[in-house]
């Protein structure tokens, strides 16, 4: 199997494609830029959703759903952000298709056109105010901390695997405060979950910061985002929080009644983290013989394969494996017995490194003679001989070594891939080779933003939160700078 | 609260649309046919999707994620499924908006027609068995056994909340199968699932049966429904399984070799069941002063409510309250204390009957002295004074009577309202009055069925898996019949 993977070093595109194809994660649809999540890359997202879904509750949010559709007309209401997201939208416009009348299969009824085309929400910011603009009349009524799972649509014309789909998975949150104070602390309390969740379950070690004015989410006042680095220097966004002042609150007229009496706008915030994640998680720790998964997000966390030359070998080996199944699993670890007889042994590891299980149990008859068990891990591919009675012991301080392995593997990666560059051919030099995250002097400008973006393709990620206040002149303008800011080539 | 409800007794169907809105469940939104599902009615959504994707996954099932979006010709394939979907679908054919040249607002860009238009799915059977003919060459690829959690599109002319809505939330099975009789099987299997849900969580006695002819699943060649009656005298059907032989497989050339080298056709199946079913829980169950939640679907099943008088005292109940909110929760029961200052006791009384909390524990000053706590249930509206040292044994014991006790009630509503009845005069007289499951003899012809259905709205739910054989005349044509079925109106 896993020699059809092309080597990343090569060709890191066909690579990244390659194992989400073969890895049975996900492939293309029938539909343009849409894609169909294969069971074994939706289990990576059920994981994903349910360690999200604990954190946003513990922090004091509920779920619900909001439709579907976006009646357009709601979209004119905020500029900022119809310009945003009315280019790459899909359209509704009519409710009915008919038998064609020379017997070729159907056709869209053109009787059955809406008064109002309806889109498909690229994100829900305008239909969930609407909804607020009854629910909130006073200062009683907030805050309001809702979020939603849904699928969400944007027109992309280039699309890739999870990273670009024009219909992903995400969850929003769209919340409602009293004061601009209170909303600013949500998003950035939002922006700390998010990086909790990269750093302590993806093992992603991400940048938290704001976003410049051009790369602002269209009608945010602030974005902050979390960036992380995947291994071919490019940077991923993964994961977004907008203080949206009171911009939304304008469009849809939701005023509310203070403690003092006084009418004011609400303020909001709005939040998500998408199906992307899967690619990150993909191109940020995955190597040339597949997947290496987190085991705090792989859907199989320990796979056992007995090797066996006849059933009575097997039989044995099945007693021996089951036991350390139950006793496994009645520590909560997930735990896949793998005893088909149609593939070889040396198959069967193949695939399961190919699909980034983290711990590998071997059984032959070998073992059954010496009490002892081979466990190989995903993350170094080296293999140990141990007794079977310290399997348990062994192989819980083993996940939790492997996740914070993958984590500073990642972090070791990244160390050595960001660049403190203070001139103009260090920058161009340093994004070429080796690539990575470039902190440099910037004017502030949108100008000089976009200069660098045309000539190198580079953008600032994020203003670092942790980025110190230090004097210096622009890499490209040489104006007066106060702090350096990250660049980097992104997905 | 309370008192805003209208009678279900003088107008069931406004006292269903008042508890609806009243108890926060769901809104109309402001796009037609469409609702917002608010946070206490998505919690017992998420409830229901807890229970039901644990049962498929203990029955061999996985998940995945197919695209919302059909091309058009996918559902010219399947003759009888694009005659049963292609009146009520919303069409998407256009990819943009632009700014509109007079300032007003945006509007759809002519330029971006899409070539072929795309359907938002009604149901995914066309889009899924495009992809299986890509993943079944042999029998070793069979069985498939995916479900998907997804929302989809109908677009129905008269909508009611939960009921019957443009867009719904559900889940949709979609297995492949190397032999008829697997295939049968599975049909069977997930209608075990639906009707054991149906009556271990959701207190709902179900009847299991086959639907006729006229009444089955666009493209299916047999549907099996579990249909359960309202309060009302009126039959929901509550979640359908499908077996659909080879007609996917056919119309999307979905062939397989089987052990012998045979090229075969895949035999398949599929089932669902829906946020319609939040319907069936609240009309079955409820009654006038709310709703009335079964405690395993139950969002929050212990409510405290302190009444005091002053701070101190308020102090003095917090820390018993917080003792036995603690005790119940270590034992897996969601409880909430609601030590709000703004409302009354009484106010949050009826609040929490309205929302249907199925136990209550009220702590006043006189119980601190006592060392006591009053318990009233939900379902009976009775109270009891019962000692703090014994609510844990009491309150589980306690959870486990009402929900048997809310199935027995509703079993006890439908035996009383199901009738055998051998004449077309009380056909009609009980139909009418009180209303309820009709079981009577039919002669088999979908002639018979239309007529039955035209003068007097009734429809064969289904053809009961354990009605026996019983020879008899049909009750409207009075031709011989082989058993009864069950007649009903319906939601």
């Amino acid at each position: 199997m896993a020699k059809f993977l092309t080597n990343k070093e090569e060709n890191y595109s066909q690579w990244y494609n390659d194992l989400v194809t073969k890895a049975d994660l996900a492939e293309n649809s029938a539909v343009r830029g849409c894609m169909v999540i294969k069971p074994y890359g939706y289990a990576i997202w059920e994981k994903i959703q349910a360690e999200l879904d604990r954190m946003f509750k513990a922090t004091g949010h509920v779920n619900a759903y909001f439709p579907l559709f976006i009646p357009k007309s709601f979209f004119s209401k905020e500029a900022a952000h119809v310009e945003g997201f009315a280019k790459e939208c899909a359209v509704v416009t009519h409710y009915r298709l008919k038998n064609d009348e020379d017997g070729k299969g159907v056709i869209v009824d053109p009787a059955a056109k809406l008064e109002e085309e309806l889109i498909i929400r690229p994100t829900s910011e305008t239909i969930i105010w609407n909804s607020y603009k009854n629910w909130i009349q006073s200062y009683r009524d907030l805050p309001i901390l809702i979020n939603q799972w849904a699928n969400v649509v944007r027109w992309e014309m280039r699309t890739r695997l999870f990273l670009r789909t024009a219909e992903f998975l995400w969850q929003e949150g769209h919340t409602a405060h009293a004061t601009r104070e209170e909303a600013v602390q949500e998003t950035e309390k939002m922006i700390n979950v998010y990086s909790d969740f990269a750093e302590n379950y993806m093992a992603l070690p991400v940048i938290k910061g704001c976003k410049s004015e051009n790369e602002r989410f269209a009608g945010a006042i602030d974005t902050y985002a979390i960036e992380a680095l995947m291994q071919d220097g490019k940077a991923l966004q993964a994961g977004t929080s907008h203080f949206l002042g009171q911009n939304f609150a304008r469009a849809f007229d939701v005023q509310f009644t203070d403690k003092t009496g006084k009418l004011d706008y609400v303020w909001a915030t709005s939040w998500g983290l998408s199906t992307r994640m899967i690619g990150a998680l993909i191109m940020a720790h995955s190597d040339n013989k597949g997947l290496v998964l987190p085991p705090r997000l792989a859907p199989v966390q320990v796979v056992i394969v007995p090797i066996f030359k006849n059933a009575g070998q097997l039989e044995s080996i099945s007693e021996v494996a089951g036991n350390i199944k139950k006793e496994l699993e009645g520590s909560g670890i997930s735990v896949k017995y793998d005893d088909r007889d149609n593939n070889t042994p040396g198959w069967k590891f193949a695939d399961y490194e190919l699909k980034g299980v983290p711990v590998r149990i071997a059984i032959g008859p070998r073992d059954l003679e010496n009490g002892s068990v081979e466990i190989a891990r995903r993350d170094t591919l080296t293999k140990e001989t141990i007794s079977v009675g310290s399997v348990l012991p062994h192989v819980t301080s083993l996940l939790g070594d492997i996740q914070k392995n993958i984590y500073d593997k990642a972090l070791q990666f990244r160390n050595e891939h960001t660049f403190y560059v203070d001139t103009w051919d260090e920058f161009i030099k340093k994004l070429d080779e080796p690539g990575g995250f470039i902190m440099a002097h910037w004017d502030g400008t949108t100008e000089t933003e976009e200069k660098i973006k045309e000539e190198t393709k580079a953008t600032i990620r994020v203003i670092p939160f942790d980025s110190p206040m230090e004097a210096g002149k622009c890499v490209y303008s040489g104006k007066p700078s106060e702090r350096r800011v990250l660049f980097a080539r992104s997905y």
